[in-house]
């Protein structure tokens, strides 16, 4: 076992937290990072329609053939020694700016789904609305520490300005951190201007101000829109989570070992490019990851293969010393039901032993992540807020861990024990939105089920939320920009 | 970290497995055992209505006062070194032996229920029908290894006779390991007495036929009921399950630390008891444990404090070397929806991380375990699958990890790749229950919920399932066992 891990296992202990898992022994990490070795070397990467890319890698080393650029053994590594092992991604509100790699895992809600789940009118295509609501709930819930991007597709805007209003969207109803457009390197570079704007600041030497996902096309492919949002991204010094996108059987081999030394040259390779556009650029270890059931092609999620890669990644980016993305509460399930609440808390449970330092899709998340949902956004922040009461440790007893014990005596009870009524209710953790009622009570209040409960926390939390406040010259700095996008853009 | 414990996540690792999770620091771990020794010397252990039981701690050097036993420090551990660290209870099969405390979890279904949740009927009292169901259902899933062994109350059939209509439907029904009554020290003997004529075994050496169920009066009590139980399966070499009954605010003090020590002193008193009764009787250290919402009274599972004790209590139970019973699939939830989903995972994670030996409640729990049910049975049957394969570790790549990426190259896809062709779908876990079609194949299908596949899967499960075979003069001694018992206790 690497020192390193080793160490990190015993500072966990001494606070009695659960330590990173580590599942690869020394060889085996090693193997398949000689594997990823010779991915590169060998098999090679494509970076499609993006000839100054090309142009960057046979400047640093490569062998380009066309659009596959081969990476010499130990050049990609060499290069990824640039990107920091952590960095802090700002918020607008500075008591809610983050680090990313700091041991605490950044949790961001879903991203992406072009669907959510209505609790009235069903499944139905994502509007703007649904995205302003998933803001809100993401600006209100404790738990979640980053407010994501592409909460949901509001694919009732104009796909050309969507990107805008959802930029807006975010610095008004919330003032945690965001990601950026990645749908063009257009989109990517008004997400710069607009968070400058946010921000008011200018200059080359930006601090983190925005985070972004950056999907390779896996296997070993990044196409012009990835490759240069990439650039944009890693050129203003803003964070790239590079994403390995695994789907076992389909855009991986169906072998864990086999998927984790693509994912580990994917990565890699995206890493350094980034590293070239810009040494220092801050950049995430990312993983994305299920299995494609190869009979049906359903998507299957938290099953051992999954868990095996989540939990192997995160030791193959502690060992690049990046911060990693991973996991987030998955699930195939079409509502959330019981095979939500197994699958969400698998893939949350691997997260966490992983070491995740970003979690994308942390809450929210169904269908296998076509549809989002806001019940199951409240069902996810409340397990995930049992999770994070693990980085606190083990909690101490206020004075004799025995006294309440010598209070009560063998075949006594607690319940009336002086710690108990001074203590108890902090304590313990306790769900905010399971049903906690007797079974006669729940069957008189006509057995209401978890998403009913779920609906009340959202209305509860959406009610209770204060909307950020924003500077008016800052809000009107943005809606000029954004107005005049939206003119230029029209005019093309 | 003890070197034990580094040894042993070391070769877990080598294997590609997840290892058992220490959150103990060597010190901290030292420090309980310190005040469990504090706990058995200066509070005492109450041994009510048994003065044999007084009368044998006395001579082996405990002060009694009273029913109260004060263990001198250093007592109890030394008598409990005389207990196995693993052991093998028999099955009627010999193939389905199972080795407690191998390395590999022994999982048993849920104990105890009165009540079940019928698809028909709903939430009703259980019956014997439902108690030959669930060992069928034990009997069938291959998940389960040992048949465990009140799997509901059948609350239609007379107290006093019970048991033995149980200990026959395990006989006829299942070929597994299954657990003795421990409701009455007469009934703990003819438990013994009915193994012994199913296997066909006299004499004092017995093999391990039976487990049996010893929960402690919690806090630090045992009644005669369990003493004297515990004498009879220890007095003839069967496995005592001695079990912290840990309720955090009620049984246990609201502390992690306090419960840790109360259990850890209450484990090791009934060890040496066992111990004491006949040196090197087979005992599995016990915790059972939740917390209670002390403004309600609801029960709270899976919460971060449940799992902390867990995995800190497995530490405790491979530091006194014996094997440890933990977790299962546990919920309050009244049904197998979201709430049911997120907590049975939690707790199944927890067991596993806290390197569980032996499981009891493994499936079919609902209700704070109030309630069985058929369908979260084989829920958690599923989800168990997937955590057994944890245990084959990481499977290798059949030759050259890289030839499928080598096949399909960078921008291509593996779905007709020949490694996924040949290998897919044996490689990849796939749920037996949960949906996986598209959600319009879903919607034409009327929408089944997870509750509906979990009854077909029931019922395939019944269907397929073939009864074992029993030697016709066994069964017949059996028979003959119960019906001389019966007319003896209702003579009484």
């Amino acid at each position: 076992m690497p020192s390193s891990v080793l160490s990190h296992q015993i500072a966990a202990q001494s606070i009695g937290r659960i330590p990173p898992c580590t599942i690869l022994s020394e060889a085996r990490a090693a193997e398949i990072e000689g594997l990823a070795e010779t991915i590169l070397a060998e098999i090679g990467v494509n970076f499609t329609d993006n000839p100054a890319a090309l142009a960057r890698w046979q400047e640093a080393g490569a062998e380009v053939q066309g659009e596959r650029v081969y990476i010499p053994r130990g050049l990609a590594r060499r290069l990824c020694a640039t990107a920091p092992a952590s960095f802090v991604q700002q918020a607008v509100n500075p008591a809610r700016s983050v680090t990313i790699g700091g041991g605490k895992p950044v949790i961001a809600p879903v991203y992406g789904p072009p669907f959510v789940l209505d609790p009235v009118e069903g499944r139905r295509a994502a509007r703007f609305g649904d995205f302003q609501m998933l803001v809100r709930l993401a600006h209100a819930s404790e738990a979640i520490s980053h407010a994501g991007g592409t909460l949901c597709e509001p694919t009732d805007l104009p796909l050309e300005t969507r990107h805008l209003d959802m930029l807006m969207a975010h610095a008004l109803l919330s003032d945690k951190p965001f990601m950026g457009s990645t749908t063009d390197p257009e989109r990517a570079r008004d997400s710069v201007a607009f968070a400058r704007t946010l921000f008011g600041l200018e200059g080359d030497d930006l601090p983190v101000l925005l985070s972004a996902l950056i999907n390779i096309g896996s296997p070993l492919s990044f196409d012009a829109t990835m490759s240069e949002c990439l650039e944009v991204y890693a050129g203003a010094g803003q964070a790239c989570v590079i994403s390995a996108y695994a789907i076992m059987g389909a855009t991986a081999p169906v072998t864990v070992i086999g998927t984790l030394a693509q994912a580990l040259a994917e990565v890699m390779a995206g890493t350094a490019y980034a590293q070239l556009v810009r040494p220092g650029a801050p950049v995430v270890f990312g993983l994305y990851a299920n299995a494609l059931d190869t009979k049906t092609g359903a998507s299957i999620f938290s099953s051992p293969e999954m868990t095996q890669l989540t939990l192997a990644a995160g030791q193959l980016a502690r060992r690049m010393g990046l911060p990693y993305r991973a996991g987030g509460c998955l699930t195939a399930a079409f509502e959330p039901n019981a095979h939500a609440g197994y699958e969400a808390a698998n893939s949350l449970w691997a997260s966490q032993l992983a070491g995740v330092d970003f979690m994308l899709h942390g809450a929210g998340w169904l269908e296998s992540g076509l549809v989002a949902s806001p019940e199951k956004f409240v069902l996810d922040t409340d397990q995930i807020s049992a999770t994070l009461r693990q980085y606190d440790g083990l909690q101490s007893a206020s004075g004799d861990p025995l006294a309440s014990l010598r209070e009560v005596g063998p075949g006594g009870h607690f319940l009336g024990a002086e710690e108990t009524l001074r203590e108890g209710e902090a304590r313990l953790w306790k769900s905010a939105v399971l049903e906690d009622r007797t079974h006669d009570a729940w069957e008189a209040a006509n057995r209401p089920d978890t998403v009913w409960h779920a609906r009340q926390c959202v209305n509860r939390l959406l009610d209770a939320s204060q909307p950020p406040s924003l500077a008016p010259e800052r809000r009107a700095a943005l809606e000029a920009f954004v107005a005049r996008r939206k003119k230029e853009i029209a005019g093309l």
